[in-house]
């Protein structure tokens, strides 16, 4: 089993952290995607959404996605469970995810893909070009503020971003306000509650072990 | 256990479809998003993501987004499975279904609330009025069109979206073709192996029950 990994950016860095927290160690190979080697040939015949990461399976099967890459080793690897042990707490890690992957990491990619020079006609991740739409950037932009109000919200009546217990929503969340600051962004001052869990989260070992 | 439905719109419609398949009855709250009564402070109260469907448990942990809602109820009633049965069946659902989400009903979403007068101001799905992007909307088509065919090219090798197994990711990217409907797009007439999926997947009775 290989995991195509590219550690500087924000989706590998989700799975990489999900692993850490279970303690599981896997084969990487680098591929660079500052390089374009996600859209070579080879690459996409293991991976037509041409992103990273990529899990390759040892009967060959190549599973993409952060939800995929995860679920498979939350089915294989239960124990340390990072997606709740019931289902509501199922549920609730599902939803706040999403909405975490849907209002942050989305909103901060719709600035970094419609304004960075690299990304010219590339505003979309996938095989496809697309041109960079600078109108959909200054949306991102106001969504990343709503963002951080939301979950500093959600924050002040809960001690993880799922409930009070720590899951995949607490990794998502925390790689959003990383990416943030590759756009030059970060939690505003008023946002105490999304603050002081962030301060929390960044000091787990496998958050430290995947900067 | 109820659900706070309006089943004309896409999402609800695949929490409807997915139940159905399971042979889940629950009592529904019929809430009508035309009307704006997800925007009320009730439910909004309830839901601050103020979208539909909404689950909301005897206990009154609410449940929102189709992942949370669909994943509870694949968790509390594992029988009639549709996320697969193994960890690399659960891992394949989950990657399909968000490439059918992300490349699919978002492409037609973009479209829709970008274009759609009811939604001025209602850009995107949330509590934030956002102004319409006709960019967007010109972007979401060009988006759909690869959506077709990329969805054609994995069905001309697979049975079903996911593999050899009908699951939600058929659910979604049925929703999907029905979506486009509403923009006036439909599967393109050399999208064959789409096509012949979609008509059969149409035929079963929990399509037919929740069309």
């Amino acid at each position: 089993m290989k995991l195509y990994d590219f550690p500087k950016a924000p989706n590998p860095r989700r799975v990489n952290i999900f692993l850490a927290e279970k303690g599981i160690e896997i084969e990487r190979v680098p591929t660079d995607l500052f390089k374009g080697e996600h859209m070579s040939p080879e690459y996409m015949a293991k991976n037509p959404a041409c992103d990273i990461p990529m899990l390759e399976l040892d009967n060959g099967t190549c599973i993409s996605q952060i939800r995929g890459i995860t679920r498979y080793f939350e089915a294989s690897n239960p124990s340390t469970p990072m997606m709740g042990t019931t289902p509501e707490e199922n549920a609730l890690v599902e939803m706040w995810e999403h909405l975490a992957f849907m209002n942050g990491l989305l909103a901060v990619a719709e600035v970094f893909r419609n304004t960075a020079e690299g990304f010219a006609d590339r505003a979309v991740v996938g095989p496809h070009n697309y041109k960079q739409l600078p109108e959909l950037a200054e949306r991102g932009a106001q969504r990343l503020q709503n963002f951080y109000t939301d979950f500093n919200q959600r924050l002040a009546d809960n001690e993880y971003v799922a409930g009070d217990f720590y899951s995949l929503a607490d990794i998502t969340t925390l790689v959003v306000c990383d990416f943030a600051k590759w756009i030059k962004e970060d939690i505003p001052a008023s946002c105490t509650h999304l603050q002081a869990w962030y301060e929390k989260v960044s000091q787990r070992p496998a958050v430290l072990a995947n900067p």
